[in-house]
């Protein structure tokens, strides 16, 4: 099992992260995910943290390629599920995550993407 | 890291199965699944095991397991994702899973909840 999966849900895919991500799994998920953005059309990307009770730059730095990545190819980036440990850590390793939209849950994080679609949002574009 | 997260889609829930399940792992996300069941009124569990290239009895007597918890509290489980290869060892082991719907994503899996829910079956019903 060394590959993340990644679900669809209508026209937007569905990332949890529950493994801890060194290097490798990084480099293929970011693989696997930009290939499949591509195969499925997909417009927007979920990103589901919650399972993740610390994180360090190199996580940080992973989520903010996938949502450059994303946006290159018009799909638009939420991560969901943050825990409020991580929060915190994040912004004390100086990474506020810009360009990246969030939500609470991956309830909130399709509303917002379907808004964001229906709106007929930039794929870059974030509030 | 040593849960599984559940998330919440619309009045589903989704857990993915990516690491390793050892007895522990599965006690919790038995726990856990069914205390989410009932404290968000869920109706359907969707399972996805895409990530899962190989099973044990082990695994499938969880499936089993969850599913027949899910129903007593009125919801429905569908596994999705199930590789070509789980599938044959899983009968391979003499394991059908009975009283499991199964779909081949998750988008076909919610939808196959809905129909079912649409329609009124008992969380047991199996065609």
């Amino acid at each position: 099992m060394d590959r993340v999966p990644i679900l669809r849900l209508g026209d937007c895919l569905l990332v949890t992260v529950q493994v801890d991500m060194h290097d490798e799994l990084a480099m293929s998920l970011q693989d696997d995910l930009t290939n499949k953005i591509v195969a499925t059309k997909a417009r927007g990307v979920l990103i589901d943290i919650s399972a993740l009770e610390m994180v360090d730059s190199f996580i940080g730095r992973m989520l903010g390629n996938i949502a450059s990545m994303s946006r290159i190819l018009d799909a638009q980036t939420v991560v969901v599920g943050m825990q409020p440990a991580v929060a915190i850590t994040l912004v004390e390793l100086g990474l506020s995550l810009p360009g990246i939209r969030t939500a609470l849950n991956v309830d909130a994080g399709l509303a917002l993407l379907r808004r964001a679609l229906d709106r007929g949002d930039e794929g870059g574009y974030v509030d």
